[in-house]
C-alpha cells in the first residue's frame, strides 16, 4: 500500500463511525474552533514559514496575500467553523418515503457520501473550511492543498485532528496529504477503492487537470464565463447599476461578469451610461463594432478570444446584438453555465430567458453576484458546481450528501 | 471533427430543444409505439440478421435468447414506451423555492440533464427502453450498443428516429452509434464538450472499462454482490423464504443474493432448513468450517475468493458468524453497496443494521430481489446505481434530470 492508499483505507474507515456521530460532529466543530483561536500564535509562526518561501519564490503580492494568516483572520476561520455546527445537519433526514401496497415500507433517507477528497490551491482557509463542512455532514475527508501553504496547512489540519480525537472522534476523519508533489495528487485522483468523490477548489488548469485526469467521480467547480443581457425593455439604469456591482465589486470571483450583450434598440441610450458607471473603475472595454462606433475609440476591438475568456479584472467584453434570440444563442455557445442575467421589464423574455438560458443560475433584474451558498440561504457553501451531475450552482451541506433506500418487510419475497 | 464529435454537436442542439418541449415528448413516445408495432416485421428481418450472425460467431444459447426479438417481444418494448409517456413529466418541477430577505425569489427547478450517452450490451430493449426515459426526461441521448444487436438496433433507432421527426421534434433527439469498435466507446467516453453523463448498463467488465476510462461524468449501475444476514433472533422461517426468493428466483441480476451469513447461535436450526429450500432448486453451497460442520459433505469449502464472488448463478457462499458485529464488518468489506438484507425480530439489531450498513437498498425482513424502480414505485428505471454521487438505487425519471437556480429581481445589487 502507497502512503496515499493508506490514507484512503483510514479515512474509509473513520467515515463509518462519522456516519452516525450525531451530536458528537458539532462537538468536535466547536472543539476545532476553540483549538484554532487557542493555537493561532503556532498557526501564524508556520505560516511566516509559509510567506518566506513564497517571497522568496517570486510569489505576486495578491498571492501573498491570500496566503496569509493573521489573528484576526484565524479568528474568522473559527468562527466559520462554528456557524457549520449552527447548521441543522443533513444526515437522517427523510427524503421521501411511504408503503408498498405489498406492505413493504420505503424511506429514501440522506446519509453521508463517506470520503471525501478536496483539492486545492494556496489559501489555507480552505483547510478549515473545507474539513468542517465535510466533517459537518458525515464524511471524512482527505485534504490535498497546494506547496505554497503547506506549512500552515499542516499545522491547521494537526490542530484540527487532535480536536476531533479530544470529543471521542477518529482523528483521521480529517486527513492532510503533506506530499505536494503532482504524482500525489494524480494518485488522490485514481484512488477509486477509497474516495466518493474528488473536489477541485482552484483555477481552471487545476480544474481541467481534475477532469480529464480524474478515475473517481469529481464535482466540477468555479468556471464562470457570466453574462449580462440588456433586452430591448430594460429599465437603462437598472441595467448600469447591475452591470457595475456584477463586474467590479469582486471581479476575480467567479460570479462576476465578463461580457455583456445589448439590444440594438437601446444600445445608443444605454451603453453611454453603463460606461460611465464603469469608468469609475476604470474598466477597460473590449467591444463588437456596433459598440466602438457608439462609445468611440475608448473601445478595444473584441476578437473571438474575448468572448470565451473569463478575465477575472476590471475588463469587459461588450457585444450589440440584434435581437433576443442572437442574445440566447450567444450564450449558449459561450456560457460556462455559471450564472446568467437577463435586464428587462417584459414578462415573456423573463419567461423565455429563465426557460431557454441552460446556467446553474438564471437571473432576471439583478446581479449575478448573488450566485453564492451564503446568499442563497443553503449557509456555507464547499463551492460553486458548474457540472449537472449530482450538484449544480452552491454546494452546501445537502450537496455533500448521498441516500440510500431503507426497506422495512415482514417476510415479503418477490 | 470525428463522426462522433458530430453527433455530439447534433445532440446538444436536439437537447436545447427538448428542454422545453412539453407534452410534444409523449406525442413522440406515442408515435415510437406505434412505429415500433407497425414495423415489427422489418425489425425481426434486422434482428434474424444479428441472429445468423450470433450462430455463426457462437454465442450461448441464453445470449441468443437475450438477443431475439419476436412480434410478442416488440409488443411488449412497444408498451413500455407507452408507460414512459404516461409517467408524470419530471421537468419544470419546482423543488424548493423562497424569497430571500432582500427580496429575491429564488426557485430551484427541475431541468434535464442534456445530452446523455448510454453504453450497453447485447439486448436490443435497451435502445428503445433506454432512448424512451432520455427523451421523456427532456434529454438527447447517444446510444452505442454491441456489435450482437447492431442490426436489430440501427432499425429500431431508425424507426425511433423517425417517430420523433413526425411529431416536430429533433431526429437526432435520439442517435446510435453504428461504429460498434472499441474505439468509438473510447472515444464516447471521452467526449466531454458535449456528454453531461454517461451510464454503461451490462456486465461487470463494461462498467470497470467506463469507470477506468471515462473522463466524462459517470454514473456506475449493476455490480451486485448483496447478502443476507440471518440475525440470532431471525424467524427461521422466514430467512428460509426470503433466502430462497433472493437467491433462485432470477440468480442472473443484480439484486439477487450471492452469500448469507448465519449468526452461530441459530446456525444449528437454520441452515438445514435454508439447505432444505435451495436443494429444490440445485443451488450449490461453499461454506465456512462451521457450515461445513452443520450440513456436511454437500459443502464445497469456501474461499477468500468466494466471499468477493457475484456468481449470477446457483451457487450460495455460506458464512457462520459469531455475532452481529462479525456480520456487519463482513459486510462492509466484501458488499458492492447495492442491497443487503437482515432477518431479525430484534428491534435493536433492525435499527443497527439500517443504520450501520451502506448500501442503496438496505432491508428488514425483505428478499433484496425488490430492488427495482417498479417495485420501489418509481415508473421504469435506466439502471441501478451503486454510486454515491448524483443517484443511488434504482434510478427513474428523477435521476436523469439535473436542477438550475432561477432568481427573480427587481434591481437587487449585492
Amino acid at each position: 500500500m502507497t502512503v496515499i492508499e493508506e490514507m484512503g483505507a483510514l479515512a474509509k474507515k473513520a467515515s463509518r463511525t462519522l456516519a452516525n456521530a450525531g451530536e458528537k460532529k458539532n462537538d468536535a466543530l466547536k472543539a476545532i474552533a476553540e483549538a484554532l483561536k487557542n493555537n493561532s500564535e503556532s498557526i501564524i509562526e508556520a505560516n511566516n514559514t509559509d510567506l518566506e518561501n513564497g517571497r522568496k519564490n517570486g510569489l505576486s503580492a495578491s498571492l501573498l496575500d491570500r496566503l496569509m494568516l493573521n489573528e484576526s483572520r484565524i479568528d474568522g476561520i473559527a468562527q466559520g467553523v462554528l456557524e457549520v455546527a449552527a447548521l441543522p445537519d443533513p444526515i437522517g433526514t427523510v427524503i421521501s418515503g411511504g408503503t408498498r401496497p405489498n406492505g413493504l415500507k420505503i424511506t429514501k433517507v440522506r446519509v453521508p457520501l463517506g470520503v471525501i477528497g478536496i483539492i486545492y490551491e494556496a489559501r489555507p482557509n480552505v483547510t478549515a473550511d473545507a474539513a468542517a463542512l465535510c466533517l459537518k455532514s458525515g464524511n471524512a475527508v482527505i485534504l490535498r492543498g497546494g506547496k505554497e501553504a503547506i506549512f500552515s496547512n499542516k499545522r491547521i489540519a494537526d490542530i484540527m485532528r487532535d480536536a476531533v480525537e479530544s470529543v471521542g472522534l477518529d482523528r483521521n476523519s480529517i486527513q492532510l496529504i503533506e506530499d505536494t508533489s503532482r504524482s500525489s495528487s494524480v494518485e488522490l485522483m485514481e484512488l477509486t477503492d477509497y474516495l466518493d468523490v474528488l473536489i477541485p477548489r482552484g483555477g481552471k488548469g487545476l480544474i481541467r487537470a481534475v477532469v480529464e485526469n480524474a478515475k473517481v467521480p469529481v464535482i466540477e467547480t468555479g468556471a464562470g464565463n457570466c453574462h449580462v443581457y440588456v433586452d430591448e425593455s430594460a429599465d437603462i439604469n437598472m441595467a448600469a447599476d447591475i452591470i457595475y456591482n456584477a463586474k467590479t465589486s469582486r471581479p476575480s470571483v467567479c460570479n462576476a461578469i465578463e461580457t455583456i450583450l445589448v439590444h440594438e434598440a437601446v444600445a445608443r441610450d444605454a451603453l453611454p451610461e453603463i460606461k460611465e458607471r464603469l469608468d469609475k473603475k476604470g474598466v477597460e472595454l473590449r467591444g463588437c463594432e456596433k459598440t466602438a462606433e457608439i462609445l468611440g475609440d475608448c473601445v478595444i476591438p473584441a476578437s473571438e478570444s474575448d468572448w470565451e475568456t473569463e478575465y477575472g479584472d476590471y475588463i469587459l467584453a461588450v457585444k450589440v446584438v440584434t435581437d433576443f434570440d442572437e442574445a440566447i444563442a450567444h450564450i449558449a455557445k459561450y456560457s460556462t453555465g455559471h450564472s446568467e442575467c437577463i435586464v428587462t421589464s417584459d414578462y415573456k423574455s423573463a419567461r423565455r430567458f429563465t426557460e431557454e438560458v441552460d446556467a446553474a443560475a438564471v437571473y432576471v433584474n439583478a446581479s449575478t453576484r448573488f450566485t453564492d451558498g451564503g446568499m442563497f440561504g443553503l449557509g456555507a457553501e464547499i463551492g460553486i458546481s458548474t457540472q449537472k451531475l449530482h450538484a449544480r450552482g452552491p454546494m452546501g451541506l445537502n450537496e455533500l450528501t448521498s441516500m440510500k433506500f431503507v426497506i422495512e418487510g415482514d417476510g415479503q419475497v418477490r
